[in-house]
């Protein structure tokens, strides 16, 4: 399969690079990136032994031959040249938060008017952990989901489809500054970060609060927090007024990823950890009951760069060819 | 003031050691240390320029003049030497939790037996930005709060003050890992810290719950949470079913500290870094109302190691002895 | 293949255990461990669905059949059992020190007694990206090669093949924490080590200095720092009094490693960086010619589990085997 | 004194105010930013209590009476109202490199052509440890070091007062991104620096090599590396053929340096940290004497912020103005 990677210099971006470099079924045919185009490719990938040699533009994109295309880019950008790839025969995976949404009302709260609505009909989203995410024949562009909602969704979609209704959930995040992107910005500075530990946007104000809100059905407090590392994230999850103990939350899990080896389902008393999963496509999940208060509390660890954006992107595609999941992930 | 620290050589000790050496009324006159009796003071402290120059035991004490004594052991420890330092005529700041409970059954749940249950009639507990704190002349020995709760404490006393009834308060709370000591374990190491962030204890289970607790007079869901540095806490408190708005919170907490330097009140919308505040003694505070679903949420920040610990020490001696409270301390 | 991993949760032999578990031709039968006997092997490698339940002793691998043996303990611990396992048919990877020298003086040097003489005979040195190494028929025991020594090899050995001298070369290496173990020692804590960069030896006291000296055949100046960093090291290698150009060093690099992925040559100019070889089995080498002063200067950046422990002791299999040398290491 | 800081929201601008705001002898009456104008002084200052509420340019100071100008911009962009500022009286403490040297052709070396070479005659360059360094009655200007040259005067000086000549000196130089400035940039980003250590700049070009060389009026063979920490600084400095012995540089030094508090001379054996000088103004000097090569290796450890800039500054006013040269600074 030729894939095609677009923004290929951000850090999602270089992530799908390194995947599909050992994923036995791919070969590069072009990166793209605004910030380094034309530069040579092994600046940023010298591990690269073959594929493209310089970093191109999106446009430059219409004279290649390729079945797959990685959009890494933010929001907007690249989405304008899906009618054109889809309309030569690729399927898209992307990145970017333009296809999380099935109603478009709810992506124009987020982020304003979608580039391309016409290509809604074409278009899922979902969890590659979702067991029951269904790649029909008439999808050609998958929208995968951001970081916080699949280490959310990973440890409250089994509770939910059980028949629990969670009307309120706080979900205090931790993530790496990696999450914010290659762009230099003061904040983001090493000589800012080391020692520090801030919380950042107000509750519920998050974009991805809408993902979160979409599992559940139901009002989320999503407290996002800067953490002084590179990748890494922590979601603690508060389920107020809960009856269920920390055993059957476990075996929830333990049900609904049966065969998953993605999931790492943790006993009561064990904590995950991010430097567990760094530079990996699984996810820790552990849970406590506190009962003199009646609240549960779940704990979700995932690496944004992997889980949460290229690795799921990779198992997606997996799982829509057929192939075993884990290809190219191990 | 001749004053000895005992203990000196673990993180908070050096860091009383730290403030006293440029405080204008204190002169060390003795460092005790287990880990490294009768090693030179300078290899802990090389900045000494006047004062002892090795470590000794406790009991060496017996020997000397000292009107002060910062004991930061650990629980239990130093306890049993106290009656004799009360008795030759010194004054005790205790760093360790032996004297944080009026009430000796609370202590008994948190750490078991009590060392010394007939000096607590000569003991107070509190903190040191209460403004209400009275260092009445009756006491011998203050017990100098833990650092979780005095972060705690910062945030929502204020708002209990004013009369607000806190029936269920949820606490993420995030610090560097000296706050674990400096006795080597692996899981404090740097090979295994860097890159992880990770909870620890199951919600209610760490022993500052307790001090918590007796803030609100209700239960507390307290999560502490390991952080990838070395020194700084931030405590993230969510407040469901509140009907104060930021403005208001802001006003209390503004009232409540009128005067008190130590305590940065941010406006609603900024919010506190645990990096502005380290090496201070200083507090941040941050406020913000989620009004889709009824949740306040508090942010407090500080150094867990100086006005979690030293810093707040020296600032109950300052008001103690009618100091002004920034002595030593700005 | 059958592979047995001693020393399976120490740094390097954790990550030894990470290779295999994705390498085609192994499967690991046991893994031993002085720290976790009978604990779950879970609890160290959660990402292992097949393989030993619980981590094991040495001795009880005289029941078990296997053909490999990785030997990630420290010097001397782990050696007297190679009589035995080498009796039953295993090749044996030693990533201790025990089998680095040809000379067994040299050995008694750095590191006292050898714990088994008698099998000097049946061993052999080399580095895996030494494209002269002969794998002959008489090998049971592959002495894997320290990590500084690695990075050093690697710049300056094309230097003496094409017959160089270097009759003083002065190293500065900089070093993660994870190099000095895993055992809990207060200099290698979190808390000490954040913001913290410092020498440690006195020059040319390090033990890999002798395996320095056996490359050039002459006195190596080797000073070692620690960082603040978990993973990865950095040699910067002072040549003075050489007539070299940064680009023939380039050429004479580019031809020692013709067709060898694992080495990055950098155009004069760039400089290498740890976080770009970190979790993979490459080096990268850099050059500078200080002409001003006639002093050459090479950069080495690897990453010391990987390359300088287990990547290594794989790819030396691997051309052992005459197995493709990047097998399971891409 | 009323102080003015030009340049007070970078790095040492930021550290400047800092050291003022506790000096007794200061009080701080306009704080210039040019990239936060108009800003209030509190986003950066929050423990700010007096003084200026906003941020203003430097033309704004011609309003303004004052009696000292810290500057803390870059080479050249404050240097053209020192004219001004000089000519109303006040004392220039300048941070940038526009007067650290007394040759001009050596300044145009480094940095290009002079902006106010007139002031060179009011000008005078020096390190605020040197104990023959003498603030004359014509000085308006006081030059302040660079931060890898003032590590390294602390090492060298001594020897060269002594006699001993230094014909070739390698200086492996180790910093905190800090150094580098707070303009983002994206080698600097945190995700970018966790787990990274690299060379920057080929040896002997980096700007303060010129610095140094004056200190030894030799050549200088200097490679500097960005260490991922954002505060704090080490050299290592190799000296081949040396005949001194460790005990008689220590010796030296302590000559040298007598009653100076801010310098602290280990024993052999004893290494600098970073961490121990971290927020200090002081310097911690270490030595070894490799006898196999004859090379004598030298170390100094220095907080790049303070005693790598602010820290020295001060000092050097506080000596200028024969207080006491700790105020402020212990």
């Amino acid at each position: 399969m030729r894939a095609v990677v677009v923004g290929a210099t951000g850090y999602a971006g270089q992530e799908v690079v390194k995947i599909l470099a050992r994923h036995p079924e791919f070969e590069i045919v072009a990166l793209t990136s605004s910030r380094q185009q034309q530069e040579p490719v092994s600046d940023i990938f010298p591990y690269l032994s073959r594929g493209p040699s310089v970093f191109v533009d999106p446009k430059d994109l219409s004279d290649m031959e390729f079945d797959w295309v990685f959009s890494c880019q933010g929001p907007k950008q690249a989405t304008p040249y899906f009618f054109e790839w889809i309309e030569r025969g690729a399927k898209i995976v992307d990145l970017s938060a333009d296809f999380r949404f099935q109603d478009i009302k709810v992506y124009e709260q987020a982020y304003g008017s979608h580039p391309a609505p016409e290509l809604l009909a074409l278009a899922k989203a979902g969890y590659a952990d979702d067991p029951t995410m269904d790649y029909d024949n008439a999808m050609r562009i998958l929208g995968n989901p951001g970081c916080y909602p699949t280490a959310f969704y990973a440890a409250v979609a089994p509770l939910i489809a059980q028949g629990q209704s969670l009307p309120l959930v706080i979900v205090d995040g931790k993530s790496g500054v990696s999450g914010a992107g290659r762009a230099p910005r003061e904040h983001l500075m090493m000589a800012e970060m080391v020692e520090n530990v801030t919380p950042y946007n107000d509750p519920g104000k998050h974009r991805h609060t809408f993902e979160m809100e979409a599992v559940t059905g139901q009002t989320v407090v999503f407290q996002p927090h800067l953490m002084p590392m590179a990748r890494g994230m922590e979601l603690t999850i508060y389920i107020p007024n809960s009856s269920l103990s920390a055993n059957s939350v476990v075996e929830l899990w333990q049900d609904y990823y049966d065969g998953n080896a993605f999931i790492t389902v943790l006993s009561p008393g064990q904590k995950p950890q991010t430097r567990r999963v760094r530079d990996t496509n699984r996810i820790e999940l552990g849970v406590s009951a506190d009962e003199r208060s009646g609240t549960l509390v779940l704990y979700s660890a995932l690496d944004n760069l992997q889980k949460g954006a290229a690795g799921q992107a990779v198992q997606h595609v997996n799982r829509w060819m057929n192939w075993p999941m884990e290809l190219g992930l191990e």
